[in-house]
């Protein structure tokens, strides 16, 4: 078992209707390892500036993260700067430097090249089929992308996603992959285009899954504190895929339980700011939220006299 | 068994971007009880204008739902005109006309007083308590209401909460009762306000009911065409307190299992416009959803080994 994520390490500056930070640690890879490394072993490929504060990833080293992939190279981290309203589902960005992120051309090490399981994270799809040409073996490859993307580099987009196992994006993401409002046909064309799997995240209200003739859908779990969702999508991500790794597989049940493990996972990210919830997490309160998630959707099935 | 509902029996007027009708079946009451009467025996107590096209009701008829206390009345049927966007989760009213129904005021026959099982359509809060008070022994109460009623007539509602065992409202409007973002505090505050549970309906993305000690949440059935969301509501109640009544349990397990039955009716109606799936909709296709809904939620718990 082996997982790589290729994504951003970032430092961000967030405010919520609940407080706000400034240059706190982020970044989609970031969150990913954080999320990830409660089940499995995590290689990250990244970039940061000279500015960047080694320190506050030593909780990951310690989690037996593996960070010789993360490069720190001349000038500065790549900041993101956002606001949240009452409606925690969309972010407003105030401002992005994209600073040292803006070369960074990932590099896989010996190790990474041989990763059985890789998420590539919201970046440039053209880089994301760089790093699957390195990629040895991969069973598995999940991505992520944005409206940016979408606009801009749809031709990249659509030679990635033939190599692409489990597109996971957002509501309005496969919209616009897709031409289409309807979220079920959304995802069936994304297939269409190649991807074999597809897990759309809807913020407070869940996550779909459209695979190979079954679909699954997993609520968010109901919080009464939610104070930063940022790192939500990109946790859920890595609880989904650390999962898949651990079990070692792909199979029908594997996917579900996976989609609930991303579920899981975010709802801690969002209760505090930044990966100040992640910190502290450990596998024994993942696991209680899991075994409640079960308690959440169970139902009977109906007695035989309805009828 | 027995189930009484109160509420609107309207001509619609309704534009979607897949098509418009002018002047079909619609109503509260109406959708409630197409919806209800898959499953028990129901009453509808309302009022229509001398316009009315009672041929129209003759399904209803023909499903043994009791429509002695509609009365007829000197002047026009309640017409109600809205258009649905893309986001077929709100819709826009471009013209309410009363008509007969401003001067409704419900009137309960000896079997209606006698129904084990009531629920309060969207109306003036002051007229859902004048029907309690004419309920000689319902062990169950379920009411709706809107941000009008919640605006206007508070003082009404709170009176009324204190005797409702499940208040059945839109995220909105759980969120204007309790003046509070947060849906799951929102429903713990309508619960201190009186009311025993509350069923959140959160259109295509499902409902959450919040009951003494538990919480159950059921998705929206993922549906590629959605033709028409007007009725939703009103037929997730009709399809919870339906089963209830035929099941004559309110036990947690009920309640899990009502929640699935409005989702599952709910899910037949948007597909046509105006009560047309309804009127040719049987329990055996009711059924067939439903155990799909099962199929939608089901994963397995972790292994052991996953600690």
């Amino acid at each position: 078992m082996s997982l790589l994520v290729v994504g951003s390490v970032a430092l961000d500056s967030v405010e919520t209707p609940f407080g706000a930070r400034q240059d706190v640690l982020g970044g989609s890879a970031t969150y990913f390892a954080a999320a990830a490394s409660l089940l499995t072993k995590v290689s990250v490929v990244g970039v940061v500036g000279e500015d960047f504060p080694e320190s506050q990833l030593q909780f990951l080293r310690a989690r037996g993260v593996e960070l010789d992939g993360l490069s720190t190279v001349r000038g500065k981290t790549f900041r993101w700067k956002g606001r949240y309203g009452f409606d925690l589902n969309a972010a407003e960005t105030l401002d992005t430097q994209l600073n040292v992120f803006e070369r960074f051309a990932p590099e896989l090490g010996p190790r990474a090249r041989k990763a059985e399981r890789i998420f590539l994270g919201n970046i440039d799809p053209a880089l994301q089929l760089r790093v699957l040409e390195q990629a040895e073996r991969p069973r598995l490859v999940c991505a992520d992308t944005m409206n940016y993307w979408i606009a801009s580099k749809r031709a990249q987009l659509q030679e990635l996603l033939p190599r692409v196992d489990v597109l996971m994006v957002n509501d309005a993401e496969v919209r616009q992959l897709a031409g289409e409002s309807n979220v079920l046909k959304a995802a069936h064309a994304a297939q269409r285009m190649g991807a074999k799997a597809v897990v759309v995240k809807r913020g407070e209200y869940g996550a779909l899954l459209v695979a190979d003739g079954h679909s699954f859908y997993a609520p968010a779990f109901p919080l009464a504190d939610v104070v930063d969702p940022t790192g939500a999508g990109d946790t859920f991500a890595g609880g989904f895929l650390g999962l898949l790794d651990r079990l070692d597989s792909s199979d029908p049940s594997a996917l579900r339980q996976a989609t609930v493990m991303g579920s899981t996972i975010a709802s801690f990210t969002v209760e505090q700011f930044s990966l100040d919830r992640l910190r502290e997490l450990d596998l024994a309160q993942v696991r209680q939220r899991f075994d409640s998630f079960r308690q959440l959707v169970h139902f009977d099935a109906l007695p035989a006299h309805v009828a």
